[in-house]
């Protein structure tokens, strides 16, 4: 089968750079084309980006020429896929463009997560939302997001827990700062230093919680009943989101149940062995102190960051308390986008 | 009147170190003695120590000779007073038979907090626990403790939202690695990483929580009616314990009027203008992203770090969302206790 | 004597925000007018600026309403005296347009610094060289700059010992992120990690220092015969630039007349007492680890941050060896610069 | 042919732990034991150990039950082998015990390294200093030890310069926390901070630099007559050991002639294409801002660690000053040794 050829929005950035770093050797997907900002436009991507990532560029991008993120370029270079990795100011119209003139769009941007139509995927938690693409009013193409970095751990460590009541969900997260990008967050404000907000995360764990955990009605999702409580603070971190939860169940629940539950979760991207579906979406690790960012991002050689980390599980009554940590540039971004349109292209709707 | 003769146990460590800082030229007590592990028995104080709480160490402690830690060479030493910074594994002997032979012990150590009889008195809050010395069972002496470091800014940020009926209280701590002391954190485990676990720290916010807001009864605490879920990490910060706090009320609350309640708290120590006392227990701070360690530990030159900061405040139904910070080595330790000795000495127990 | 009424320029950087805590409380200096970009302009200082140096922006500027940064406005505010704490990009044209106006300025930036009759005067090293405003083709105004931040507190330490003869002098610096301004180094590039580059920064200490240790003639300097070798490095500190420092001297120097030297030093500021002169501008640390940014910067409640720290001294030889350690926006930015201004003002040409 | 079995001394700590990491899977040796403090001795190694090297402690250790560090015990386990990661004060006595039995000992231990038939081998800069083991007065056996973490880079760097004329050299250093072991630095003391003394550092960096480049002379090394100066700091990084170096030649020197002898660097272990050996020992960066301990630790998949990297090369007259970076763990500690145990083996001293 031939790879699909994809174009990758936003190359430069952080999340960009992980789109390529995946992409770079992909067997679904090849990588076609890359966009940023006019200040990069018509300049070598090996020689323009500031890599930070993995060890090296990848031979394939290095000499490839920066395009600018415009839909008309876009189109003009006919890709079969884009993948988004835009800032969310500049998102919502090339997208919408895109998708209007028959592209498959795979967007790890904010801008249209909460769209009526639009799915936050998570091939694990909602596969059937993908369905929502359908009544999309968007001409031959479509949009599909990617959750928000942090509701993309949270919402795997719940799905399996759902059978059991979830009522109430109360999260505190400690954000690494590659959540905010390459100049995000200056090193004056972070240097042993704590930030008790994000901006507008709060709010996206709350209302993407709700609507990835929710019921699909035709072209829409019923958001779950779920009573979601949030606070965001960032850390200094490099990568990794660690969160602190606690769920409110319907009745009281024991540990055994629970960490039974919990790794013993499959989803469809298990089922379908897509290449950026990890063996097991949730790994419980047992000692009293992890997950911990800096040592249980990656579980080995075979752990693509893909993996969502939970730890200090502990009950009481109707409560459950743990710590979870989710790599957030690739579960919670680009490998989330990835997995998205590897499961798109085995349902059948990418060619 | 004549200043009171204090001896710190412990002078060596973080606790003990701020203990000096504060007693140096305090109104009320001098430092007589100082004593430290036998590693450090003999030598003075200056040379000893590895000073880490201030500029300098004070010129009065420069050539104190330290002493051994032991019941017999205090007692020897006949101070007028016992300011206790020791671990918890060696504080329970020697700060019984200390007060069994006489001697006011007010002590940071965890040793003694939930035993019957001893108050964990922070005077703002609780200032009858303060009568539960009169049924300890230690001869002429008595222990007054102040409490666990996190637990010290969350019972003071509840104390004047209690009238709201407070059912539940969830909190995720920040915690700075001062807490654990000289060396209770290698670089290899804290730099660029969150620990999602601080040894008993969970069941000290629990429990501490709900003895200091709890009623007194004669000679015991019933504790608090209030369901408190804790979870602690450890944060490469320095100083300066930060809490995400979610408090369940009765009843629908507003902004406003939990504004207006923090801001205008104030307890006897003010009304007493106790040396240590800050002029407002709790200061809310309006910015949209503090309180931060880093930023707001201090609020200028009149602040000792005895003033809890808040920010964030949030309301959804009956539920107050927050971020505190505490000072955890001055307002969750050696100020807390230092405050607890000027406060009996203001009830006339201590002469 | 009437207060001289000033102006800053460039007021919401990290140096700006140094002069207004600086200038807040002066005997000889009073705040006029504040300036900063044109996003800036027409905000309440208090409103606008994020606040970094100190517990609190001062009650003085709080209302003060930023201007923005051109001659024409800064002329029309009619200020006796400017400060200038601009980007080097754009502080070339506007301070020669003040000093031509008749304006004294006191310039942190490097745009004038070479210029050969531009001083870059430290009053404890090179007083003389104020003589060079004299020879200024600026009409009635003048500009005295002040060095780089890793500058000043090499040619501090190295006055003193020119009597031995130094011949050679190698640096290897490591410096604040204060020292790169507000938003200069990412959290993503400096987090446990070291960067071996600072844009221009080592031929600035290497021209700067034989310029300032030079011998003026006339309307000029004579570079001290100097051979200066630097290497500079950003690491993940918040203030305070440590350098590790290789003299070579003529003959074989002694510890003893090393430290007698650099001890016994003192200069014009300290003779005329003025308000920034340290009492003393070098002292030397003896214990073994010292000086380190975190524990040394500040001496104590009387040390502004102008004194500069040494340690570590070692002789082998004609080769001495030692850390040293300066408050980078202190003694190497504002600090110097209103000292700069104090001496003008007490040798007769500021009025 | 058949794989040695070696005894790891000291296996938990961080050294010990990358002797595993690195035997766990070698073509030439197997690990047969591993010895820890008395207060390890009887636990499982996968239990008892807190594993900070990679992501899993290797299975094969995993129930390996840990000895004691003694000699007789090492001695009833008959390894063939022995690596040596040690404390220094107690890796003197048991070493010269197991040489005396007949055991040859790789040790990454400073206890022997100035003893004067014991060589300190870097098989790519001195080869032949490997024949100094026939004159060691130990029996069988003998002990081959490996550089200071720091003293490795700097060697390797200079062994091709040698060419041109080595007279001076003097290195600042900003070393990792890995370096001091386990729990070596406190948070208190590094985070924000840098420290400007490693306990005997320098004098390592001085006397083993010149011995390695020195000339065997039969039994001894007639050190190099280079003039060596060393400051040693620790920064808050955790792995990776940054040196600013300024090396004297006799005669000017030109980057293009510089950059040519480094990148053509090749030694003996290349030749025998030893596993441990890096294709090239030397990797010139070209980047402005270049090497950083974060970035460029591992140059990609096939870098095991043992490639030191340079940077900023600058020259002027006599002078050329560059940045280099050692893995300090690896290249600088127990993949040095085992790189000598490989190259021994291919002299035909091991069997």
């Amino acid at each position: 089968m031939k790879k699909l050829r994809a174009c990758i929005l936003g190359a430069t950035g952080i999340v960009g750079q992980h789109f390529i770093r995946i992409l770079a050797d992909h067997p679904f997907f090849e990588i076609e084309a890359l966009t940023a900002s006019p200040r990069s436009q018509g300049h070598e991507y090996g020689r323009q980006v500031d890599w930070l990532v993995s060890e090296r560029v990848p031979e394939i991008v290095q000499e490839m020429v920066i395009q600018d993120t415009c839909a008309d370029t876009v189109l003009r270079l006919d890709p079969d896929i884009v993948f988004s990795a835009l800032p969310s100011g500049i998102a919502s119209d090339i997208e919408a463009q895109l998708a209007t003139a028959g592209l498959p769009v795979f967007s790890n941007t904010g801008a249209h997560r909460m769209d009526s139509s639009v799915p936050i995927l998570i091939p694990e938690v909602n596969p059937d939302h993908l369905e929502l693409i359908k009544y999309q009013d968007l001409g031959d193409g479509y949009i599909v997001t990617n959750s928000n970095c942090s509701t993309s751990g949270l919402v795997l460590a719940l799905r399996p827990l759902m059978e059991l009541g979830v009522r109430k969900l109360t999260v505190t997260t400690f954000q690494a700062v590659s959540g905010a990008g390459r100049r995000g967050v200056s090193s004056l404000d972070i240097l042993g230093n704590v930030i008790p907000f994000i901006t507008n995360e709060e709010a996206k764990i709350v209302g993407e919680t709700k609507k990835i955990l929710g019921t699909r009605s035709t072209g829409e999702v019923i958001p779950a009943p779920i009573d979601v409580n949030a606070s965001c603070a960032r850390v200094p971190v490099l990568d990794g989101h660690l969160e602190s939860v606690v769920i409110d169940m319907d009745e009281p629940v024991s540990i055994d149940r629970v960490v039974e539950l919990l790794e013993n979760f499959t989803g469809e991207p298990q089922a379908l062995t897509l290449p950026m579906a990890p063996s097991r979406p949730l790994v419980v690790l047992h000692e009293n102190d992890r997950p911990q960012p800096k040592r249980d991002l990656s579980l080995g050689s075979g752990d693509l960051g893909m993996t969502v980390k939970l730890g200090r599980l502990r009950c009481q009554g109707n409560q459950l308390n743990m710590f979870l940590l989710v790599h957030n540039t690739i579960r919670g971004a680009a490998g989330a986008s990835v997995l998205n349109a590897e499961f798109a292209r085995a349902k059948g709707v990418l060619a």
